[in-house]
């Protein structure tokens, strides 16, 4: 059997089999984006990895290496962000070539301590390693957090609303962008797309904001796609979901992008780019319906962010669901909700 | 200007100039192995990382997905040990093909299991992402240490002992008969240095006996080779170092392997496997001359493990000097003392 046969998390599930029992001083282990541990002092440490290798994460010449520094910082802290928690410091596994140039790795290690610096998080070690070919980033990024604000993925309570941050999707258009630049757009909208691709921002002070609020029951960051992380509250929560694609937040620029490539198709594709785009990193989570308006309150005074109210959790465990405006409803099974790296 | 102009030490100094100054909350950074960090208890934290990539660090077929599985753990594990650390979590990031048998990585997590558990930690998370060629497994290793008991590279004085424990050069005969299959050595000291080679087993117990002594000054374990990892640790210390090479340990099974491939330059190739050879993950350290004894007898008597006087720290800084049987001596430059991964 190949890996392209069981994909990404089934291969996660067998790895989980072959581990000994969760210790004691594990509070999440494998399976979670983040692992969440008891050490010596009041705090729990928050570990998590995240890569960016040349030719499956990134093109050169495609993206800069300065903005590339800031992505693959950028992706390990919106992991922290999505449990609430306060990223510390940072190791960096850098694999590159004997003919790489030292130019290159400068204006990499100045991305990186820019987003870095963003987060409150510092670079104190790593590995350079020789690679045969390709580029590759790797960076261990950990975090603190107070016990009482953790929040995790598997919180999640039927009845609960489902919210997401900002306007997902403008990564996705981004990258279509990258691959068709012969699109015409304004220049307003293909900058936020580009900007949204190449060097997005975690939701760090939102993360930690909605955590140290109380009200919510659990939350991820869209890496996978929003449809996919939904799934992936859902499955720890063991819970299903249903959203209403009439609720889903469609930016102008998601739109203008969708639009220019073809009039009659655009609202279809802008809503597969927003359920199924991934890379946005903004975070979806889940709250009591009362608490909605104080939520979306909270997070507009004090960070200036709109969250937007997409849907309910549902007893149908595992099931995610999409109603249409015209009320009729389409069920998607997992392997049709977003992106994964095999399969 | 490329990367392999500069060196791989060179590099780390270049990025290092690239950071800000080192946080508060940060006792070792960058330019360690291993990255020591103040946390909310009273332990601090360690954090390691380093990797194998396929080509680069082993060839498949050659090695065994167990054996790869307990050599990447083994390496970080050496690294905590060499500090006199405790190791406890480690996070995986994998990447693989889609083509990767799906055996192939239930072996090489059962290879990481069990060293992982030999050492005391557990897998707790990590990352998984497709690699175009090559398979890489990049492992960080957290560890803890009571602030007391922490030995660093950098605290060798002028006078010192330097010893070493086991026998370094093993590893790099190994790596000799993996080359050349048609060496004839017993069947021993042939399977002596193959494990050695494929499966180093980190000194972690010797390291907290020294390290708990409070007799070391400065400890380093030995992967990029005997003198090269001496550099590091006079480097730190701003001290030099002078080796007896008559006092250097070569193991029966190196000379064996040695004098296999040609009787007259057998000594001299053995005394290049133990100085340059590397991935040993024997531990270097260095202590008052009055100490030795005691830090032999307790070594030998708690772990069974025998470690050589092999020389003196001296107050040339920079200066790596061998002397020979017969009086004469020889100065080491940098890039003359052992294995870099460029230039």
């Amino acid at each position: 059997m190949l890996v392209k046969d069981i994909g990404e998390f089934g291969l996660i599930g067998r790895i989980a089999q072959l581990l000994p029992s969760r210790p004691a001083d594990v509070v999440v282990g494998i399976g979670d984006d983040v692992a969440v541990l008891k050490t010596s002092g009041p705090d729990y440490l928050l570990a998590t990895c995240d890569k960016q290798a040349e030719g499956v994460h990134f093109k050169l010449g495609a993206i800069s290496a300065h903005q590339l520094g800031r992505r693959a910082v950028a992706i390990n802290v919106s992991d922290v962000a999505a449990m609430g928690g306060y990223p510390l410091w940072m190791l960096v596994s850098l694999a590159i070539t004997e003919t790489t140039r030292t130019a290159f790795i400068d204006e990499l290690y100045r991305g990186m301590v820019e987003q870095a610096g963003l987060a409150g998080a510092s670079i104190v070690g790593g590995n350079l390693s020789r690679a045969d070919s390709g580029i590759s980033i790797d960076i261990t990024l950990l975090g603190h957090i107070a016990p009482r604000h953790l929040v995790l993925r598997s919180g999640a309570r039927v009845g609960d609303a489902i919210l997401v941050t900002g306007f997902p999707g403008e990564s996705r258009a981004g990258f279509e962008m990258v691959l068709n630049p012969q699109i015409r757009v304004s220049e307003s909208a293909g900058r936020r797309v580009m900007e949204r691709h190449f060097t997005p921002q975690p939701r760090l002070r939102e993360g930690q904001l909605i955590a140290e609020s109380g009200l919510v029951h659990a939350m991820v960051d869209v890496s996978d796609g929003l449809m996919a992380d939904l799934g992936h509250i859902c499955e720890a929560s063991r819970a299903g979901a249903i959203v209403e694609t009439g609720r889903v937040p469609v930016s102008e620029a998601v739109s203008e992008v969708a639009y220019s490539i073809n009039t009659n198709e655009a609202p279809v594709r802008a809503l597969d780019w927003v359920l199924a785009g991934g890379e946005d990193y903004e975070l979806l989570f889940t709250a009591s319906f009362e608490d909605v308006p104080r939520i979306q309150k909270m997070l507009l005074n004090e960070s200036g962010l709109k969250c937007t109210q997409i849907g309910r959790v549902t007893a149908e465990a595992g099931t995610l669901r999409l109603s249409m405006p015209d009320g009729t409803e389409t069920s998607l099974p997992p392997g049709r909700r977003g992106w994964e790296h095999f399969g």
